[in-house]
């Protein structure tokens, strides 16, 4: 099939990478993982489901790995949504989205829901599994999530990252009236600035483009642009710019006692003063993959809007120019079509 | 009157310090804000007492102030106890405790109870207000807390620190049988150590010091010596080293979803990867002064053992010397006797 390949130095557009198979693809996965971590996983005869991409998005972290993040190798790849053609029946011929995060099914963390947070977890095009820049990709089947008939492609692979953005509502208590800002302008600004603004939070984007915060401010969100920023304190803040050097304006922003969600996954190392986190006791919650049935329901419902996101579709056989163009500042989501 | 004086430059012992009187101190701490914030503070009528210091104590804050942290110029230190000789009747004879944070009184943060995040406050011996290290301070009437006979001066002049490892009960849920780290065998940290204890978790020290972690094992706590560290996760680490390099070690001790406490107030900018923090949706939660009713009640029930941690007292008049004494690596608690 055709995949594009990361191998560590230069991704590059392979027309004959072998496509996985349900079968022997698990036990490929299975040695993989010993030769790994020297310990076979637990779910080695879990039912997987092969699936036929029928579009993929380039996300931030694609581009971080890509330049070495996770010493990832393989397909990159993890928003995508598709059709099972091989696999468990109830699967076979549904459209679907899937978390990305494989669980070894046996351990404490996915007993209790949170195969995310496995130690022995691979993530698909992120560690130790392949994702789904190509052709055909496979997948743990109890990862899969139909995609209801009423969510087309263009809005059903911004499945993965909304449904990063809803974690937020996992993981803290947002109460209407309450004051919030978003940090960033781009799609996971965008995105999370939607979502806050279910809960009748009074949300407030901060960003550097114009154009990008026009797109927020329809959702009905205030918008502010760096340049007009005058410090103000809020309850919550997001900090969803996808840069390090934010954190000091996020840290700045949070009220006394207030919470501080942390979005973008930064490699590397950063510079911040902590006094500030002690003398206002911030509370600051790193924040990363969510609930896929929230963020299908919000599609389905339409009250999240996500197509105004897209900035250009590519084919799989472009995807390099694809990956440029992604990188470019101020670019929206890129998308690749099989 | 003596007093301990900072210029900015040099700690030098000042026979003849201006010993403040409880009305005009009211005039002039009121007018000082107006100077500095162009607002005059709500609670510039509000009854003031002053005190005559028995005991106080050398905080690493304190040093980090001699090193120009929070700019502050005038008389350090904000751990005392001593006896109110002026100010409003039923505190005058009583020997008692203060809160350090003075707040405006008017405004949300104050109507909430937190005059400690109060935008305009005053914080003795560190921001806008002399300290301690004196023989005689003024304090607003409502920061004091008498103090129980039960407890003796060498035991209530913990009261502050003390109140701030209570702190981290009143900011998250720790139940009996959560594996607890604290991170730092010092003062802080083996107070800390000691409340933790108080839940029924299970509460590790990891130190450097086996006679500081001998401290901190007879309160039930069990010790391990950073050279025999072996990394393993905990649902909840304190960082309480005063040293910003251990925040990598604490970052990785935490469990996923699990939670930091940052006690450490460290001037300066600190260099860390917010990779884990994402990736592990780590809670990290900085913790500052805490209440003073839980630090005396467990002094009074004897619940916590802090006489142990007194390395030496010194008369105010080698207040110098004590400071020099304070700095060096692995001193217990320094007090000064005016």
């Amino acid at each position: 099939m055709r995949a594009l390949y990361w191998d560590g130095h230069e991704p590059r557009v392979d027309p004959s990478y072998p496509t996985p198979r349900v079968d022997s693809k698990i036990e490929d996965a299975a040695s993989r993982i010993v030769r790994a971590t020297g310990t076979p996983p637990a779910n080695e005869n879990e039912p997987s489901a092969l699936i036929q991409v029928h579009l993929a998005g380039i996300c931030s972290t694609d581009l971080q790995i890509l330049k070495g993040y996770m010493d990832f190798k393989g397909v990159p790849g993890h928003e995508f949504v598709g059709s099972v053609i091989d696999g468990p029946k109830d699967f076979v011929g549904k459209r679907v989205a899937g978390e990305i995060n494989f669980g070894c099914g046996a351990c404490d963390a996915c007993a209790r829901d949170l195969s995310r947070h496995c130690a022995r977890r691979k993530v698909m095009g992120i560690l130790n599994a392949d994702g789904a820049f190509a052709e055909y990709v496979l997948l743990p089947a109890r990862n899969l999530h139909v995609v209801p008939e009423s969510i087309d492609d263009e809005e059903a692979v911004f499945t993965e990252p909304l449904a990063a953005a809803f974690e937020i509502l996992m993981q803290i208590q947002i109460n209407p009236g309450d004051e919030v800002l978003v940090l960033g302008d781009g799609k996971l600004g965008n995105l999370c600035a939607q979502v806050l603004r279910l809960t009748g939070a009074k949300v407030t984007a901060l960003g550097k483009h114009a154009d990008k915060l026009a797109l927020i401010k329809k959702a009905g969100v205030r918008t502010i642009r760096l340049d007009d920023w005058e410090r103000r304190l809020f309850d919550v803040v997001v900090e969803a710019t996808g840069s390090a050097s934010a954190l000091e304006l996020a840290l700045s922003a949070v009220r006394p006692r207030g919470t501080l969600i942390l979005k973008s996954t930064i490699a590397g190392i950063h510079q911040v003063s902590l006094a500030t986190i002690v003398i206002n006791e911030i509370n600051l919650i790193g924040s990363r993959c969510g609930p896929f049935p929230d963020a299908l329901d919000a599609l389905a419902a339409k009250q999240v809007s996500v197509r105004p996101l897209i900035e250009e579709t590519y084919s799989l056989s472009e995807a390099v120019a694809a990956i440029d163009h992604a990188a470019k500042a101020g670019t929206r989501k890129i998308l690749l079509r099989p």
